[in-house]
C-alpha cells in the first residue's frame, strides 16, 4: 500500500473547523487506499504569540530555549488533529519530532535534518493508524529540541516522504498552487500543472513564497514528488518534480517581481585580485544577504562593483562598505532604493535562444529602462526603476504567454 | 553544595510579572549557595484552554493524545522561565519530562513514576546552571508522553527532590501554608509550622487541597522535607516532614469540613460473608470512590451497610446499588444528600485518650446532631446535617484550640 505525506500549514489548521476539514482530506486519502502521514504546523498565530511571550521576558532569548518553547505549538496541532480523526472513527497517533527520531545538528532555530528513524512510523502505519508528526522540529544527538527555521514544516514533510518512500508529498496551503507569476499584480497569471525542482528553487529564492528552498532541495535530492495545493478547494495544484522532456519546450515557466530591494555601487575600486572578496566578506560579517553582483572593468586599474540586497539590509550593508571602501581605494559609493527586479525563470532557456532578445525588446517597446542585467543558467533578471516594476512584470508575462496554459504558448526556436 | 527543588504552580507563573517574581526567588536561593532545580506547571488557565480546544474536536478525547496535548503547557512555562533567568544574568536550561528520563508506567492521564535518570540534571547543575523541569509529565518505556494526573507537578517536584537527595522541596502556592482548618470558614485558623506526612495525607484525602496525596506519599517514602509556602509573601510556610516527638503533644493538628457528600444506606442486607465485597465491587465497576463504610449488625441474619461518597458520584452509585440490592436481599435503600462530614486529624490521638470525648461533648453542647462516626488511627470523622456543618467545624476548632499556635494549646492527658 502506497504512502502519502500531507502537510498542513498554520492557516490550514487555524481553528476547529479547519482541522476538521483537513481531517476529512486525510480520510479521503485513506478511502483511496493510501496510508497517510500528516505533518502539521502550529495553529494560526500561536507561534507569533509564543514569540511575543518570550520577548516580554527576554528581548534577546537564547535559541535553545526558543526552540524548546516554539516546538510546543506543532505538538498541540498534531494531538488535536489525532483526536479529530478518532472522533471521525479513524485510528490515529501523534508524535513529536523527537519521538520519531528526527535527528538534526545542534544549530538551534535553523537546524538541518541528519537522519530520521522511521521504524515507529512504519509500525503504526502497519497497524492501520494515521500517523501525525509535529512539523518544524527535531532533536539533536543530546536530546535537545531543535527547530528547522522558516518553512521548516515543509522540510519535515518532504524529509519524511523521502525516508518513507512516499508516493507523494502534498503541501496544503492557502493558495491553489504555483502560478506563473503573482496574480495580485498580473491578474491573468495561470497555475502551473508542473514545475521542475530547479525552477522552483529559483522562484523561491526570488521571493515567490509558496515553499521554502530547503524543502525543495530535499525533494530534489531524494526524488520526492511534491504537490502544492489548496487546503480549501478540491482542485489539483502544482506538481514539483524532476524535469521531463516537455518542460524544455517552455522557454519561461514563471516570472517574479521583487520590490523591496536596494542596490549599492562602489565606483572605481582598485582592480586587484582579492578586493571583491574583501568587500563581500565584510558584508557577510554584517550578516547581509547579497543577491546579484555585477562587476565591470572601467580601466585596467579600476572596476565598478554593484550588488543588490534586501532593502532591510541597507543600513548594515552601508556600515560594511564604509569600513572597507578606503582599503580598496573606492572613489565613491552610490546607493539606490528606488529599484525593483523582474526575473524570468525556465529550464527551457538552456536549449532555446532568443529569450534575452524577446525579454529586452518587450521591455523596450513598453519604454521600461533597464538598469542592469544578471543571469543564471535558467534565469534572467533585470533591475528596473521601482515605479516601472509592475508594468515591467506585466509586459514580460504577456511577452512569454504567462497568461496561457503551458500547452498553448507559442514556441521559441531551439 | 546542597540542592533545593522549587515548585511553582500555575497561578505562581500566570504572567510575565509572576514569572519574574519566581525567578527572583530562584536567584535568592542561588545567592544563599544552593543549587536550584525548578519544577513548574502550565501558566494560569493554559491547561483549561487546551482541554476546551480538545473537547471542541472530540468530546471524548483519547488519553494518550490528551497527554501529548496537555504536556506542552508545562514546557512553555519552563522555557520562558529559563529565558527570564538568563535575562537576569543567570545561566539556566529547561527540560521536558522525557528529556530528563522521568519514566512512568503507561497509564495515560494518571501515570506513576517508575524511575528518573538524574545524570543530565546533575551535569547541568555542576556547570552552574539552574535546571528547570516541566512538571506533571513523563514518558513511558516506548517514549509516549504521559501525565501524572491532578497535582502531578507536586509529584514531579518531590520525586526529583528524592532522586537528587535535595535538602528540601519547596512548594510555592497561592496560600501561606497549611492551616489548622479552612480560614474561609473559621477565620481564626492558624498556619501550622510543621505537620507529619501521615497527618497531611489524611488532610489531603479529606479535601484540604493544598497538596496532592501522591506527592506526600512520595515524600514520606523517600524522606523529602516538603515546605509549602506562599509565592507572593516572604514568610515561612508549613514544613511537611517525618514525625518528631513534640508533634505527639498535639492531640489534634487540623480539622476539615466536606460538604459535597452523599450517604447511601442498604438496610437489612443478608449478613453473609462476601455480601459486602459484592456491593463494593459493583461500586468499583461504576468507578465510584467510596469514602467511609459503616456496617452494623441488626440481627444474626441481617446487617445495615452505609457508605459515604462524593455527591457527584451519587447517580453512578445508585446504578450500582440497583444492580446488586436484590442479590444480597437488601430490604430497602436510603440516600441522603443533606450531609456533611467534619474530621479531626492528629498523630497525637495514638497516645492520648479523651479525644473522642472532647469532640462529641463539644458538638453536643453546640446542639449538633451526629449521624454516624468513623475513625482511623489518627482521625475521627462525624457525619452531621449539612445545615450544621460550618457550625460543627467552628465548634470543633474552638474545642481543640485550632485558633492558637501549637505551643499555646492546652494539653490533653496521655
Amino acid at each position: 500500500m502506497a504512502i502519502v505525506v500531507q502537510k498542513y500549514g498554520g492557516t490550514s489548521v487555524a481553528n476547529a473547523e479547519k482541522i476538521r476539514r483537513a481531517a476529512r482530506r486525510v480520510i479521503n486519502a485513506l478511502e483511496k487506499g493510501y496510508k497517510v502521514v500528516v505533518v502539521a504546523s502550529a495553529r494560526g498565530k500561536q507561534t507569533d504569540e509564543l514569540v511575543a511571550d518570550a520577548m516580554e521576558l527576554n528581548p534577546n532569548p537564547p535559541a535553545r530555549e526558543m526552540d524548546q518553547l516554539l516546538h510546543t505549538g506543532e505538538i498541540q496541532t498534531v494531538s488535536l488533529f489525532a483526536m479529530t480523526l478518532q472522533a471521525m472513527g479513524r485510528d490515529a497517533i501523534s508524535f513529536t519530532g523527537g519521538q520519531v527520531q528526527i535527528i538534526t545538528d545542534n544549530v538551534h532555530s535553523k537546524a538541518r535534518i541528519k537522519s530520521i528513524g522511521a521504524e515507529r512510523i512504519r509500525r503504526e502505519l502497519n497497524r492501520g493508524k494515521v500517523v501525525l508528526v509535529a512539523g518544524f522540529q527535531g532533536i539533536d544527538e543530546e536530546g535537545n529540541v531543535t527547530t528547522l527555521g522558516r518553512g521548516g514544516s515543509d522540510t519535515s514533510a518532504v524529509a519524511l516522504a523521502a525516508v518513507l518512500k512516499a508516493k507523494q508529498c502534498e503541501i496544503y496551503t492557502d493558495v491553489d498552487g504555483v502560478h506563473t507569476t503573482d496574480p495580485r499584480i498580473f491578474k491573468d497569471a495561470v497555475k502551473m500543472k508542473q514545475i521542475s525542482y530547479d525552477e522552483m528553487l529559483e522562484l523561491a529564492s526570488l521571493g515567490a513564497g509558496v515553499m521554502h528552498s530547503r524543502a525543495i532541495e530535499f525533494g530534489k535530492k531524494y526524488d520526492v514528488a511534491i504537490h502544492v495545493r489548496s487546503s480549501s478547494k478540491k482542485i489539483e495544484g502544482t506538481l514539483i518534480t524532476h524535469e521531463v522532456a516537455q518542460m524544455e519546450d517552455l522557454v519561461v515557466s514563471g516570472a517574479t517581481l521583487q520590490e523591496n530591494m536596494a542596490k549599492i555601487t562602489l565606483v572605481g575600486v582598485d582592480n586587484k585580485p582579492g578586493n571583491a572578496a574583501k568587500i563581500f566578506s565584510h558584508l557577510a560579517q554584517e550578516k547581509v544577504v547579497v543577491n546579484d553582483i555585477v562587476q565591470t572593468e572601467v580601466s585596467t586599474e579600476k572596476a565598478n562593483i554593484s550588488f543588490t540586497i534586501g532593502a532591510g539590509d541597507l543600513r548594515a550593508a552601508k556600515r560594511a562598505v564604509d569600513k572597507i571602501k578606503d582599503k580598496v581605494h573606492c572613489e565613491s559609493v552610490f546607493t539606490r532604493e528606488d529599484i525593483a527586479e523582474i526575473s524570468v525563470v525556465g529550464i527551457g532557456m538552456r536549449t532555446h535562444y532568443g529569450v534575452a532578445d524577446r525579454l529586452f525588446s518587450s521591455l523596450a517597446k513598453a519604454k521600461v529602462n533597464i538598469d542592469s542585467i544578471t543571469t543564471s543558467e535558467i534565469r534572467i533578471s533585470c533591475i528596473v526603476d521601482k515605479a516601472q516594476g509592475k508594468k515591467a512584470l506585466i509586459t514580460v508575462c504577456r511577452a512569454f504567454d504567462l497568461d496561457k496554459p503551458a500547452t498553448k504558448r507559442k514556441k521559441t526556436a531551439k
